[in-house]
């Protein structure tokens, strides 16, 4: 690996203070020695294998050969997946931050199409799928938004109309905004699609329910008759996964398709209801879950590349007429990629917390206990969007923070970008998310005021805070400060609604002319829930750890709630919660904080353990040769391969020699 | 125009309820009925030619067919310029809003090219060269920018040393880093450039001049010896016009060629002085004028499409059991698009606020009077960086609005984001440019202090504020409001300031640790010189408006001081400038101000009057007709041709049918 290789002065000087050992903080972001043990074994099988590399920088190729690289890639991936001793959830991870960057053709199949399976099959259609679909003899995708319809899925227009004359599903798309618009993989790759669609039997609609679609022929794969296929053209990002459109002409399947795990139909059309209505959300919040995960790794890339660029970069002047400085002594500069460090912990601390919910759930599900349902909801919704805005901004905050070079694609900043904000979009908008956090943060605190029990996340909005004399806040200090700012604004915005209803709007009236504060309302709520994940994680893990790193956690832990207690500072000091005299203690020791991290700013990046061919960066390689590696890249260009491009004999040269 | 074509219900509905006057309101934003006449006549050329148009969709393009075909429509349009009746300076206006999306081959020709030689060359160097740059005979670019080198222009390591005994220049990149990189038009397309580089005579450094220095052999076009000319590679946006790299390898050009307005070197190597060190800035001052005025047209786009689509897109539920809302009618969507509404607004009233001050200070250089240059410095800085971090979080904002679609390219709000939120880099990075702001507030503040004359802009640093205590806050109230944080961070930064020193800290070390708040005050004062502007225009045009326009206007301007008081409240408490109580007044107002301009959202964005083909968007078309558009242009995808791709039989079928 690279970091064998020497690296430029400035990043030997940096490694050479390191006070901290890097392993044990490995250890700690992938969740313990034998996790880090197992990424690394993955990483060295892909970065070990030629063939899962790019001949031409894929930049440079069209549209279709872009799509013909990855697919390329994913499937000798998959093909010597099991001689490799890689798993299905292996493939998956692998997606997106390594090897297939723009978007990987098979991503759909290992993740939302399978946990489909998983989770809305019976056994018996389990033991019937899973084997063709282990096997990548069949290959599918999750086709729910449609062209018209998103995130609010009663709202969907294709139907499924059973026929039990024939025993069959009749699939229908009965408008152009009842096309499936979106589905990763659906345009091309796969033959098979979990297609979710209004059911109706007996007359009678039951709401969105999943079917399992053929959609092309498993021998020549050509789109089936009553079908129509296709590519949705390019997008800001992510062009590789050939998203793709699907309608249906009076398409029938048989009824052993629809996938029976929670509600049935039977042969003579008598709809079966599930047990718990809630029960077939289990796949979105597994995806959620993922999402976390996956936009805390594109934030460690563009905090890695950034971090280490600004250790070699010199620009301007801070002491006058002596050498330009790193950028990274800058203040304005730790300010904008310190925080994003902390982010990082912060993400991989509150996904963590959220797993172990997640985990209690499903336990309590198998036990038929499905009470803790709407709280998971809540937070992994509240959390999936917190991430994927976090991380985004955090992304575009490193891209814009190497300046000009961070614009150029061979600093891999800008694809981060492209495929870390749409996270913002996919699997629950994010307005909508925060929105659904809020109704159940107004229901929980109604509950509380009338004695209910409720949930324990939620259990802080009835608590009586004491007031907070301290000059200097302890870390609970600020975190219960953000208890009570959500406190107070859940309160006032439950007390608004209240009195729109009491002078004569109509519940849903009221509740949109709240909603700005609403969403403000789940915002500050899922921000306090990751402070106190992360306080607590870091108290946990400071028990065993050495005294470097207890001291590097403390001050990441530390920044991040300073950070965002100084942003919500309106709020807080508008509640009561902090005084002035307060902020501006924060806002002091924030500036010391960067200080003291400073030093360690390239050895936490360096304990993320980023391979530079992940990173696929110009200005962020572990050996901080920056500036021969873009010009290298530069000479890559297509453009670069005659002096004189045939396009000045075609267009320039009849212009300029026009006058003479 | 399409304008005459049907228009959906929904829009039809939205434009039956108009309240004021389009062209009135036209007039006002393209800054009178003259000023509309001659865009849109600019505008009717550019629809009606037919070569201007792309028979394939760019983005299917691979890169190098894209800047040929920019450059084919560039060059087409140059030639018949005169024919068609357009100055170059339109030809300018045409970059990036309408027919050359991506960035424009000839774009830095007709602009900084230009711009260096009227502003930097000598009477008799212009007499010489304008001839030959007006018929393109030359082409030229402006090579500052190095890759080790940016907005610091002092650090540039390009040397141009004078040879008496043959009276010419050596000009020469002594390492990797002074290579100049990134001009836009340098790769491939010009001939000419004007150079910055590190003057050198009788043995002495004299900083960085501007040079002439020709690239490329007139007549074949080929690089010139000692020279090594390229393409820098892809980039996120912006990828049609060769941003490039240049090198020298002691490149001799006679000393004629050093642009000689203000400084000059003579033949036997003295050098001559120029009047006023600042003078050279003023092209980069016209430069920032022109940055304000493009991002705000990226702005007016964006948001034409995003109110367009939201009145035509239908989700989820207000009223239970009705049919699904307009998303315009959700209060969250309101607060998404209405202030980026009001903020093109702002930009152009403050655009035209500094072009006032521009139009002052250049009238007084000419009179010899220079001491208006380091005002107009700080406030085009500020506005330069509000601007372009307005308009692209604006974009984004958006984007983000129209949910998955907004991510589509067919939707043009990625292009628009993508060659928006480089002007946050470029022509001055945003955190130097705000650190330059700052010190001059800090500076302007002292002399304040000390008695001593300031200019206009920060006369109100020192103005004791009246206490208020109104339940509803006036346009003026709310402005002085934010004219009190800005001079109480001021205060309080400086107060720091001089602690720091006072305890032993040297004057950049001080600097530096307050940094963070030192941007907090230039991004204060911009924000207040804005609010300010468009109060005081409104107010001016409100004299002869017609009731409907005064108003919208007045609603507009409203919402923009309500929305950023809001957004500064936690400042604004602070510094005692508003209570608690005000500031939930206003967060109420922000509601009301929505709520009552929703009506008119889509009237506002069709006064901007952007014809559909330079909006170039699936969603924001006059006719509304999103959905099929959305279809036809996915048909337009290359792997739409066949059914079955070509990689399928490559990749996809082995892997299929590997354990048959």
């Amino acid at each position: 690996m690279s970091k064998h290789s020497p690296c430029c002065e400035d990043l030997q000087r940096e490694r050479a203070r390191c006070s901290f050992n890097l392993d044990e903080l490995t250890n700690i972001i992938d969740g313990g020695k034998y996790a880090t043990e197992h990424r690394r074994k993955i990483d060295n099988i892909l970065l070990s294998d030629p063939e899962l590399s790019d001949p031409i920088p894929p930049d440079y190729l069209s549209y279709e050969e872009r799509y013909a690289n990855e697919l390329r890639k994913t499937t000798h991936l998959s093909k010597t997946q099991e001689e490799k001793g890689l798993t299905m959830r292996d493939l998956y991870t692998v997606h997106g931050l390594s090897v297939m960057r723009d978007g990987n053709p098979l991503s759909l199949h290992v993740s939302m199409f399978m946990n489909a399976i998983l989770g809305l099959a019976s056994k018996e259609q389990q033991d019937k799928w899973l084997p063709l679909v282990n096997s990548f003899k069949i290959i599918g995708t999750y086709a729910q938004t449609e062209m018209g319809h998103g995130t609010f899925v009663r709202g969907l227009e294709t139907t499924a109309t059973y026929d039990p004359s024939t025993q069959e599903f009749v699939l229908h798309s009965p408008t152009v905004t009842s096309s499936k618009w979106w589905p990763g993989a659906l345009g091309k790759t796969s033959n098979y699609a979990v297609v979710m669609a209004q059911l109706y039997t007996r007359g009678k609609c039951y709401g969105p329910h999943p079917f399992l679609v053929q959609l092309r022929d498993l021998d020549t794969h050509r789109t089936l008759p009553g079908l129509r296929l296709g590519d949705i053209g390019p997008r800001l990002g992510l062009n590789t996964n050939d998203n793709g459109f699907l309608q249906f002409e009076h398409h029938r399947i048989p009824r052993t398709n629809m996938l029976m795990k929670h509600s049935q139909v039977l042969e003579d059309g008598q709809y079966v209801k599930p047990l718990h209505s809630k029960l077939s959300y289990g796949t979105l919040v597994q995806t959620r879950v993922d999402i976390v995960s996956d936009v805390r790794k594109k934030l460690m890339c563009a905090v890695t590349i950034a971090t280490r660029y600004s250790a070699v970069r010199h620009q301007s002047e801070l002491v006058p007429g002596e050498p330009e400085p790193q950028i990274l002594d800058y203040q304005t500069q730790q300010y904008k990629l310190l925080p994003q460090i902390a982010s990082v912990f912060a993400l991989t601390f509150s996904a963590r917390a959220l797993q172990e919910v997640y985990m209690n759930t499903v336990a309590g599900i198998d036990d038929g206990k499905v009470d803790l349902l709407p709280e998971l909801h809540a937070l992994s919704s509240g959390l999936k969007a917190t991430a994927a805005s976090d991380a985004s901004s955090g992304v575009e905050i490193c891209r814009l923070a190497c300046g000009g070079h961070g614009y150029l694609s061979s600093s891999n900043l800008p694809r981060l970008y492209t495929s870390t904000t749409c996270a913002i979009t996919y699997d629950g908008e994010n307005t909508v998310l925060f929105l659904q956090v809020a109704r159940y943060l107004i229901k929980s605190f109604r509950a509380l005021r009338r004695g209910q029990p409720v949930s324990p996340s939620v259990l802080y909005l009835s608590v009586q805070p004491s007031p907070v004399y301290a000059s200097k806040l302890s870390n609970t200090e600020i975190v219960s400060a953000l208890g009570r700012g959500a406190q107070w604004l859940v309160s006032r915005v439950e007390g608004q609604l209240q009195q729109l209803e009491a002078t004569g709007h109509q519940p849903h009236a009221a509740w949109n002319s709240c909603s700005i504060h609403l969403v403000q309302c789940a915002e500050i709520h899922t921000r306090y829930f990751m402070c106190e994940a992360f306080v607590k994680k870091v108290e946990d893990i400071s028990k065993d750890a050495s005294h470097g790193v207890r001291e590097v956690l403390g001050q990441l832990c530390r920044l991040y709630l300073l950070h965002h207690s100084v942003s919500a500072s309106g709020l807080l000091i508008r509640c009561g919660a902090l005084d002035t005299n307060m902020v501006g203690n924060l806002e002091k020791e924030v500036c010391k904080v960067l200080k003291s991290l400073r030093p360690q700013a390239v050895n936490i990046v360096d304990a993320f353990d980023i391979p530079d061919h992940f990173l696929g960066s110009t200005l962020g390689a572990w050996d901080g040769n920056v500036y021969q590696r873009l010009y290298d890249e530069a000479l890559k260009s297509p453009l670069n391969k005659t002096d004189v491009p045939q396009a000045y004999y075609k267009y320039l040269r009849p212009l300029m020699k026009a006058n003479l």
